[in-house]
């Protein structure tokens, strides 16, 4: 009998790699954060003794949702104005909005609320882009979360940099402050193109070659987007970018909503990454990402749930769902974006555009152990013929009882173990009242 | 001070009419089972005691939510076949399996999962259409639910009836077995204009007269529903109801992916009703109901989840929050469908169409008190800037905590207390297995 920290027993194990594969009555043993093996029950509880044990027939185990595209500080302005497109929401709300409040301390606070918000639903990593990353950084860390912090860049200053080469210098004091972080990584983060100009982009190209990092960018989010770029520039966005160098392995384009034949294959060609967010393209009325014709192109897809100000959650089970749903309706094609290709997004598609595919986004021996357990025994999931639909057609974020990433176990029968809830809430109204008081 | 049944105090009350309205710290009292008041909380101590009294600061009241078509029998085959297009999915799965199995039993245990899972999501009142709908009314009254049952009307024989004659004469021994009952109510339920010829559709437009009841039916589901009806009748599927003269006031038109101006203007015309099943329509491909286009032309747009077995849940939340979503991606417009709008839909616009609006669909002095209360003082739902925006985009069905049908107290506490939880699992655990294995 070898010694383990922590074995998990399970009805169900949907590793994701290999593909579509459901083991029944598996079990995962951890050690040191990782994951050390996957084996039937019968067989682990003859090799293995552990630490903490945990026997749960009525759940599945999965990896870790990996949202690859959010700006988790922004939960704090969930639902302060819906129902505008996005250039009046951005220009006459959110822009004004983020200009008074934005502070470190905004940024602790409503990070925090939306870490919690995705533990509880299952999300072990997200990809972030907004202001003062150094403090998502510490609090990720603190957390026991895995994160992408965001070096922004942006033509105009805001509360965290004046300039470009401010926000480039800011940037790599955050890459320096997480480099021996085994939890946090960077990702350069230009907010648009139509928000940044040509030499900081070009920066950008050399330094994220020169760090290794990914380069984390909203593309053609909506028609207006291209319009604009196209007066501006005499190109669409895309073209721009990819003359500057920015179509690349290490690019994370997102949203991606107005795609030409041609624009896809130079895409796929470039093997760069799309991050798909159906909700916040959907309720902006950005447009629709053609998700399938990406796919059938090779291009890897990721999935994102954007800020909470545009969505209005940070739920991942409801976004792979959405996505799933969306892009039938939208490939005209019941067949399109089945529920293993979805589930694919929702994890190890966002780890091999972040990089992270040699750490997380699928259940294997060597790989984190960035773990989630899905109560799979209630009559909302039963009956139940196929475990990876009922993942993705039936399961709801609710169904999340356990949490483990690097193998610390993060949330507890539905309880958080590194957040303090009742604190969060509390400090999540004082901001609302603040917010409301002087908007 | 008068003595009512229930008085419950909340943090919130949406009554849905008047239009936008939330009044805060109010309360609701109830006598027979019937809305007697709703006043500010303060008034409310002072004017009432109650027999059961609730206090819930930190909860939402609404009014009961309306799911206008559902196969409620279906959820035993929840996930059986996914990623298929309509009629594939229907001929080459749905309906062999429902040749071998649908009974009276399969549709007693198939609607008691889903009448469990109603419940538990905040929807006090189903519109359905499947076979044996006298076990649906039997267990609608037992669980004290509201429902419109549909005496359902197909073509082909089925284990339900042989003819189309057999299927209207039962369905009138089914209507006389409800005509005293408080709860449910009936529809003629023809299946669609591709499974039901002339004559049986002409009596369905006199009876329907004669019994002063709706007609439910799907139309326009699809494209290829329109071509097929222009080949065998020579004129699309809503002209030919329309010369039948079924599009009346009487009419739930479900699906309408496929319209053009000129139907748009005819339904309206004839204030005739459409339910709306987004979920289903994308996952099937079915095409996009124009649902702004629609609520400008005046016609009244109800929501449906449509059966478990294409969407893959019957959650009005869900279906609320994608129709607002859906809405706006179509329209190409980010005010398409505000939240208030799409709350209409899961509310009054249904009962208005099951004719019930006398009766539900709104918190009103004087109607029946089927309340739902949502916990809105979670991580997920705070910051909380506007109440309406919260329910429609952030909260979803496992915030609902207390559901009254009536006045009845159908879910305490989150948990049922008029069906069996543990033997509604344990029954469809036992079909799973029959399909499983004789399939």
């Amino acid at each position: 009998m070898k010694t383990v920290d922590t074995l998990i027993h399970a009805g169900w194990i949907v590793p994701v790699e290999p593909e579509s594969v459901v083991l029944e009555q598996h079990s995962i043993a951890i050690q040191d954060g990782h994951i050390l093996d996957l084996l039937p029950t019968a067989e682990a509880r003859d090799r293995y003794q552990a630490e903490h044990e945990f026997d749960k027939p009525g759940h599945l185990l999965m990896p870790g949702l990996i949202n690859a595209h959010t700006h988790a500080a922004m939960s704090l302005m969930r639902g302060l104005t819906d129902d505008l497109p996005l250039m009046r929401w951005l220009s006459e709300h959110i822009w004004p909005a983020e200009g008074k409040w934005v502070s470190p301390e905004f940024v602790r606070d409503g990070s925090r609320l939306a870490m919690a918000e995705m533990l509880r639903g299952g999300t072990t990593c997200f990809n972030d882009m907004y202001f003062f990353p150094d403090e998502v950084a510490r609090l990720a860390e603190q957390t026991g979360m895995r994160a992408v912090v965001g070096l922004i860049v942006i033509d105009f200053p805001t509360a965290w940099a004046q300039d470009s080469d401010e926000y480039i210098h800011k940037g790599f004091a955050v890459h320096d402050q997480v480099k021996h972080s085994p939890l946090v990584t960077t990702a350069f983060a230009p907010h648009g193109p139509y928000t940044v100009s040509d030499e900081p982009l070009q920066k950008i190209v050399m330094y994220a070659e020169e760090l290794d990092i990914p380069v984390h960018m909203h593309v053609h989010e909506t028609a207006h987007e291209v319009t604009e770029g196209i007066q501006q520039h005499g190109k669409r966005p895309l073209s721009r970018l990819a003359e500057l160098g920015l179509v690349s392995p290490r690019l994370l384009a997102v949203h991606m909503t107005q795609l030409d034949e041609d624009e896809i294959a130079i895409h796929a060609d470039a093997n760069a990454h799309v991050v798909h967010c159906p909700e916040s393209n959907l309720k902006l009325a950005s447009g629709f990402c053609p998700v399938q014709r990406l796919l059938d192109a090779g291009v890897n897809v990721a999935l994102g749930t954007d800020g909470a100000a545009s969505n209005n959650d940070l739920d991942m089970f409801g976004e792979m769902r959405t996505a799933a749903l969306l892009a039938k309706g939208v490939a005209g094609d019941a067949s399109a974006l089945p529920a293993y290709r979805a589930l694919e997004m929702a994890t190890i598609n966002g780890a091999r555009a972040l990089g992270l595919d040699a750490v997380c986004g699928s259940l294997v021996a060597g790989k984190a152990a960035d773990i989630v357990a899905v109560k799979m025994d209630d009559l909302e999931t039963q009956p139940l013929y196929h475990a990876i639909s009922q993942l993705v057609y039936a399961t709801a974020r609710d169904k999340v009882s356990d949490v483990w990433v690097a193998g610390r176990h993060l949330l507890k029968d539905s309880q958080l173990t590194t957040l303090d809830e009742a604190a969060i809430l509390d400090t999540a109204r004082r901001w609302q009242n603040r917010l409301i008081e002087q908007s």
